[in-house]
């Protein structure tokens, strides 16, 4: 059982309890960010505090620590817990609210759990994605509301899917957790530019390709999938995902593409390279 | 301190806690329900515990009791706690994910807290709303997620407003708590058909008033507004709430509508009527 950081103190996992008058519980509202940790050390966390933190500014709710302080929060619990490979989560909810609709004192919560990495097999074979009318509320905000694709879960294993891929009025956005990349015939790496939460992997990975491929942030809709050579999601707990199918058409030639393991490869050294500089310091 | 019933057994309020890892605060994936009590007797249970149903059917949420076990919780929390002028809300939470995203066993709360009705004060004055371009995601489900209306509370009180009124492409829906009527030249009773939340008290006035005036369900848009003599909201804990403003914009004389307050009337005596039936019995 691992320690949690809950509300100003360390307690065991069983005991990191809130009330159900929480404005999470009542209201689903809160944000949250995630991260891995590889070696002891956190991945691109500049990047998630950062993140968290514009969240919580964006729906109003003070973060009751410092970046500063929540880092060292982090390395303690991570300390504690020596979980070879984990994910940590720092939540901030409503907290209790006086009527049950105005936001309370925020609740922080950070929580690492044991990490799985993604298998080879799935790597191998890539993704298959179910395109569906969506378009999520505060998109740039990384809010605790997943109900719709949670929702869409059996609809998802009926259409015989791995993950969603959003769209509006044919504009691609995104899938529920992952951002949404593809590679077109004359080789230029493309990724949708609004409505969107602004993922750290998808970041990383246009820097990283911007060395080698024209790269552009645009409107992709769902007939530009069509002239797709290949297709990729990432996220922060699966990298580089090839896409090899949408709604059942084939993307490229239904294997994961050449150019996405090779840009998935330069991000696992880019972090790998960055960890082990850590860990010498 | 009142008691809750809280996953299989009634607690005192501050034992009633929840692990974090509860896909409510997880993913704000929850449906709830909410009524009042009247001198002791849920008003309009029925109805509210068949939308209860619905909405657990809906998001693939089993409910752990049948509804005549939580009819029975429902009357021994009234009994319990002893409160005047009450409010009880049901909420069926997502429960402990295996892995933070399916569902786990759902998590039943019955929780009862003191109610202040509407004051007078308000009812005279009337309200003034302020159109949003939003859409409720699973419209005719009473989801936990409210998000977009609690994130725009600054907003709101920036225009001077006292709610929000959401439409889609100038089609008015509903509002974050409550839905919309209004009253044409012809006298005739309007409100949104689609896109909504069926509320209990909204189909009980549209009963009510099927008696005295020609109604309607049907697509209402925001130019409609300028030839309302009258307008309303309807909900749970407002009853008929009269509107007075909307963008600022007069509707009808600027003053609670005879109409309105006549249909509220009603309402009250049926529901006051019902209770004291039961009372009797």
């Amino acid at each position: 059982m691992s320690w949690v950081y809950f509300n100003h103190e360390f307690v065991k996992e069983e005991q990191a309890q809130l009330s159900y008058r929480d404005l999470s519980v009542q209201r689903g509202y809160g944000i949250f960010d995630f991260f891995r940790v590889h070696q002891a050390q956190p991945v691109f966390l500049e990047d998630h505090l950062a993140r968290f933190f514009y969240s919580a500014e964006q729906m109003h709710l003070p973060v009751p620590k410092t970046a500063k302080e929540i880092r060292h929060l982090i390395l303690e619990l991570i300390r504690s817990n020596r979980i070879e490979n984990s994910g940590i989560r720092i939540t901030l909810t409503g907290g209790l609210s006086p009527d049950g609709y105005q936001p309370g004192t925020p609740f922080l919560i950070i929580a690492e759990q044991p990490f799985t990495p993604l298998s080879q097999e799935v790597l191998n074979k890539g993704i298959h994605l179910i395109s569906y009318p969506f378009q999520r509320q505060l998109p740039h905000v990384k809010t605790i509301d997943y109900i719709t694709p949670i929702w869409l879960q059996p609809y998802l294993r009926q259409q015989g899917g791995d993950d969603l891929l959003y769209h509006q009025h044919d504009r691609i956005s995104e899938c529920p957790r992952s951002n949404f990349f593809l590679i077109d015939q004359e080789n230029r790496l493309l990724t949708p530019s609004g409505n969107i939460l602004k993922g750290i992997t998808r970041k990383h990975v246009l820097k990283l390709a911007a060395q080698h491929f024209t790269i552009a942030e645009k409107t992709i809709t769902l007939s530009d999938l069509r002239n797709a050579r290949e297709a990729f999601t990432t996220s922060t707990t699966k990298w580089l995902l090839p896409v090899v199918q949408i709604d059942g058409q084939t993307i490229g030639t239904g294997k994961p593409g050449e150019t996405t393991m090779k840009l998935r490869k330069m991000l696992e050294e880019e972090i790998i390279g960055i960890q082990n500089a850590k860990v010498k310091m």
